[in-house]
């Protein structure tokens, strides 16, 4: 073996060495740490921290873009726009979040992505009515029934619903503080229940700022596919959040946040104008209609 | 096999199958990537941050702490304060990022963190001058041979060298423009160099903000054992950042961002007042000196 190959074997075992003995020392700083559930969490940072920037072997130039465009997602962070839920959001990092949190039961609907636009107290609307409150869009029936696991049907689940216009733009986003789009009923002694929304469009989650530019620089889209949000609650059942998205929707494979499971895509059927409604409501033009039923897991499986 | 043991069973693999699918689609959300770097790396973000997540079994709960973290080390970052730098240091990552970057070779003195204390274009002092101007803190004499991995003396490389004064302080921090404990010279034509520093003393790293409250909240101290920053300059030679430690500082084991490294611990032997100096420069009281012999990596090893 050359001086020069020899010496280059000894020094890439070397820094191998170098590498892992730092990891130690890091995860060993640690040993204090009275809390358990903190202790693991920050070893599981340090490990999976350190083990990306030796697999990508990140360069001193990359640290420092990473620190600025940490740097920046904190800047335009404030109390009306959250910059890091949405980079998590577009890492897949809260849907794996809520997957692990909503582990598979059975048959039980499938969870997803929150959102930011879930507001405390919505309207109760009541068996029948209507969520719109105004908002644009085309009229939407929505119908189904909630059961358990078993197929027993749950009574006086209460059944939250909220969506975006057809500007794409929730209430809140306008800033003038009216309540569209959004309500709550719950469902019968049959477990069936029936409301009016608006057919869901698709539209772009915010993108102006640091994670729209690093969509952009990786070549991904900001939109979402169309989607109706879902919190289904009742007594003795795992709370249910989730969306229901709109079979045939181009988007369905790209959305910005992984949100999507086929298990949640339904066929919203669209109604040529002056199809009689299921409730005798008069409606002007076309409107459309959906079924989605829901089975909520046990509490505590 | 039990009813309720099988579905539990079937679940758990369904559950590992909805996990891995969701960091399969993530993954593939990046494939229209032109950049094949930029690729590498939200691959590798993507892979590693779903690894831990899923590791740790991230609640919810802990998931909206962790934005709120992040949040609040965005809101403390200003011109002045880097708290993202901070918790990189914290997390060793930046001592990860220089070693990767910064790979053994042969016997090349080993490299540390940078820190965020530097300024660019430090006063000259020339062999044998005084670096401290005036910062508070013992006369400590500096001392020692710029060399390359054979053994050959490097002339002419420029040594920059700063530290904190006896107050725990850099110059940059007292925010009053002063320049002082920092400064520059020149390796002779044998690679000797000398100069008059102060004796390096411990500070705790900036603590009042969120890395702070995770070092406090894990058991951890924000100190520093005592050091002298080095960045080490010359042409055909890889530059070399580091910094010597104090042999016998209780704090060498426990360096809030993990920058020590045995090869870099000194003798700092102190001196009784009166005795002669080197240069027979006048001293009031004790002084200190040490000896860091510097060995340069070429520039393309």
């Amino acid at each position: 073996m050359s001086e020069t190959a020899r010496r280059t074997k000894d020094s890439s075992a070397e820094q191998g060495v170098r590498e892992d003995n730092l990891v130690a020392r890091v995860l060993a700083s640690f040993d204090g740490c009275s809390d358990q559930r903190r202790l693991e969490l920050m070893r599981g940072v340090v490990t999976h921290l350190h083990a990306f920037l030796r697999d990508v072997r990140l360069t001193e130039d990359e640290w420092r873009a990473a620190i600025a465009f940490l740097t920046e997602v904190g800047h335009m962070t404030d109390d009306r726009r959250q910059e890091f839920i949405l980079l998590s959001d577009t890492l897949g990092a809260s849907m794996q979040t809520i997957a692990i949190n909503n582990e598979a039961y059975g048959n039980a609907t499938e969870a997803t992505v929150f959102g930011p636009f879930f507001v405390d107290g919505s309207p109760s609307v009541g068996s029948g009515g209507d969520i719109a409150f105004g908002a644009a869009g085309e009229p939407c029936w929505v119908e189904g029934k909630v059961r358990d696991v078993e197929g027993q049907p749950v009574a006086d689940a209460r059944i939250d619903v909220w969506e975006a216009d057809d500007d794409g733009l929730y209430d809140v986003q306008y800033g003038d503080h009216r309540t569209a789009a959004r309500g709550h009923l719950l469902s019968g002694a049959d477990g069936s229940y029936q409301f009016w929304a608006i057919t869901p469009t698709p539209y772009p989650i915010p993108h102006d700022g640091p994670v729209g530019k690093m969509l952009e620089a990786t070549g991904r889209s900001p939109m979402r596919p169309a989607h109706l949000h879902f919190m289904v609650q009742a007594a003795g059942y795992r709370t249910l959040v989730t969306h229901i998205f709109v079979r045939g929707d181009e988007l369905l494979a790209s959305d910005a946040v992984f949100g999507v499971k086929d298990s949640l895509v339904r066929d919203f059927d669209r109604q040529p104008a002056a199809t009689p409604t299921p409730d005798g409501r008069a409606v002007d033009g076309t409107w459309s209609r959906t079924t989605f039923d829901i089975v909520l897991a046990p509490e505590q499986p």
